[in-house]
């Protein structure tokens, strides 16, 4: 923010001096410049990128929002725009070519193809993949060697790839025979430590954790996470290796995972960017579309009350505590779902659970029950005027008992129902919880208090 | 888990033969063994790695619970105890010792130098340091190397580091001089690639992205995530380099720190373990602390409720709509709530911004108020049968628009405050906004009653 302030006026003035914007972007990291961008105009972003040579310019631009890439390329020469896309990173590359539409996508890979026949088909193949998926994630430029190749020929290998900058990291290197197959994994430390003339096939590891195309990016993530991995190698049913996902897309998953979590679970449609970056329109609709089926879902609570108008027009007292009852329930019931959605994203937990899921949350909404329902009976007692105060109370306190001991098991099972459909468990956000138990709360309660007022009234 | 049925019952029996024991531990990843050790009580997973080699156990030991590690260690002979934690890496040894007591910890640092005096020294340095900082992350096994070396002799060095296991990544190579000050870094991918002859200072990089021992681990997070780095060096005021943080910590900060936020946004304490190692009355503490305190806000419902009976008592239709009216406000100001504590945890907003947010918030607040308010009259005035449906279509629609606006300003802002407190802001959770919104949601439900009555009655 600082270097934005300090910077950016200035970085609109640079752009007819090609030599001094390039020393700018020498001296700052390309993620600070792309910052920097943020504050300019797609038609100053693009004069920009033009003027700076081709590899720099992609490296800026691979730090820029999908979105906005698309924007700012539509505005370049068409030859300026290949050239741009020919550096890029091949995974940032596929990003880019997702945001555009089909006749779009395929009017530019001809016109890729005709500058670097390779980096199109590549970008191709990795365009069959769900981009939140493994193959989505990888890219194909990674160190594969055979594995008849010695030690000391293999460090000059990677020395050449590093050269041309043809993998996105040389620390573990792939060995591949009979066809592609992935046969094991050399790290380059160990290449370094090792006798110089021993085979790659003698001293690789060939117990390699190995990730699907198809393999969702949560569970990419999970495995990195588990076995401390930088680099996780995807391969087919054949075992033949297709490319590699590296941590820096994997830490990239999990925040953005982590984050649309959190928005799910607090009744939001997950948003594409950032909370300033998002258009106020755009919040109205991604909170108003579950307010409104929240809200139609609770008109449910206004039928309960007038079903039972009679109820509290004999003792109005009752209505006192309709609040605090449905408030217990939605309160306990949150929590089992936040933890049980948050468990089953780490692993802690799978939708088979659910049986021993089912006792724990028994026991402890009983447990938790018993606590709040006997703070609502002295409340409740205190409150009785036209109606006998224990009745009041074991009306009260008995329906928070219920109630709590109910909604800490929907509030745990739910989750796993939706994550066994197939479902993201997250959408099973708290205030929709809330809003389910609120209708149950209010039915248990008046069936509680009509009970507890005739038996001991 | 697959892994733990099938071998789960063998392991012990193994137990009585180290080669074989050995055998296993080479067949499977260290982390899919302690999977294993879960299942075992102490006595078995404690002999079980005394009969291992201590490197082989070390390796074990490291990728258990930090507080089984204490119950498993002091079952040991101190001799074994001691020979393990010289193996463990120093960042997990760090870990094992800020879970003994003061006097315990002096006493097994006292034999662990008689063992091995610069371990000892190195333990005490980092216990020094906040577990949750960058110093309680940081390992103090790095490659470091001076500026005048050539980058032959430093790849020669890196070798014989690699060869000893005394630096947790070889691929970085930090340039230190002047008093271990830090000068650069150079990659081992650079060093491969320059000219043999060239010394380190001509090379390194001398823009590093650093932190200091005291920063936050998220700030560490954000770092690394933001400039896609697999190593942050950790240096103190005068630029000495104390240590360096490695991506897989950070992974685990990462995904640690998004389950602590769900959690304390679910309105429960954050768990010290996964959901199924946590214990039955931990659960009903955790969770019933937070209930209890939320119970007695919500009393205030019931008051505010008793001292409107007599408005209730007169038009009894007003209590069918208290679940609907309270509950909208609740989504609401979670929604906003949610939004506010995970972008200022990615780092997309701050409590400076607060002028920004709270405008966005006005306007979304009130277009949401308004849809849903709309909603609610038309509810409302099917329902006035003793009352003028109008009147009450307006006390239930207006105080709507008035409670939705307010929610979302309050769930915006109150985040906001607490993190400006110091506090973590995910403490005002989705529950803790609902309760708050309760309350102030009746009380300009009677208002605007009394007033709607009052004049269009």
């Amino acid at each position: 923010m600082r270097l934005a302030t300090l910077l950016g006026p200035d970085l609109k003035v640079l752009e007819g001096d090609p030599e001094a914007l390039r020393e700018v972007f020498e001296d700052f990291h390309p993620e600070d410049v792309a910052e920097l961008l943020e504050d300019l105009g797609n038609e100053d972003v693009a004069r920009i990128l033009a003027a700076l040579p081709s590899e720099v310019g992609a490296d800026l631009l691979e730090r820029i929002p999908s979105e906005r890439q698309v924007e700012v390329l539509e505005i370049l020469e068409t030859e300026d725009a290949v050239d741009l896309l020919t550096e890029m990173d091949p995974d940032d590359r596929v990003d880019f070519f997702t945001e555009l539409e089909a006749d779009e996508q395929k009017a530019l890979l001809d016109e890729l193809a005709r500058t670097d026949q390779e980096a199109a088909t590549e970008t191709q193949e990795l365009l069959g993949w769900d981009p939140e998926s493994a193959g989505g994630l990888m890219t194909p430029e990674y160190a594969a060697l055979p594995p008849e190749m010695k030690a000391w020929e293999a460090i000059e290998a990677l020395r050449e790839l590093a050269r041309q900058g043809e993998a996105e990291t040389i620390y573990q290197v792939y060995v591949v025979g009979y066809g592609d197959k992935l046969l094991g994994v050399v790290s380059l430390r160990d290449l370094l430590l090792t006798d110089q003339g021993h085979e790659l096939a003698d001293i690789m590891t060939e117990k390699v954790v190995t990730v699907a195309p198809t393999d969702d990016q949560e569970e990419v993530a999970r495995l990195c996470a588990r076995y401390d991995l930088n680099v996780v190698p995807v391969v087919d049913e054949q075992h033949v290796l297709l490319g590699v996902v590296t941590i820096d897309d994997v830490v990239d998953v999990v925040i953005d995972e982590a984050t649309e979590d959190a928005q799910l679970q607090g009744g939001v449609v997950p948003l594409e960017d950032g909370y300033f970056a998002t258009g106020l329109l755009e919040f109205v609709w991604k909170r108003g579309a579950w307010l409104i089926v929240l809200f139609l879902g609770q008109l449910l609570t206004a039928t309960v009350m007038e079903r039972n108008q009679s109820v509290l027009q004999g003792t109005l007292e009752l209505a006192l505590f309709i609040p605090l009852i449905i408030s217990s329930g939605g309160n306990a019931g949150s929590q089992s779902s936040t933890l049980i959605i948050r468990a089953m994203a780490v692993g802690d937990a799978q939708p088979k659970d659910w049986h021993r899921v089912l006792v724990r949350e028994l026991a402890i909404g009983l447990a938790l029950g018993l606590i709040l329902g006997g703070m609502g009976f002295g409340r409740a007692y205190m409150a009785g005027e036209t109606v006998d105060p224990l009745a009041l109370g074991i009306a009260v306190g008995g329906s928070i008992v219920a109630i709590v001991t109910l909604s800490t098991i929907i509030g745990s099972l739910l989750p796993m129902l939706i994550q066994r459909l197939g479902l993201d468990p997250a959408v099973s956000s708290t205030p929709f919880i809330a809003s389910v138990v609120d209708v149950l709360g209010l039915l248990v309660y008046f069936s509680v208090a009509v009970f507890a007022l005739q038996t001991f009234f």
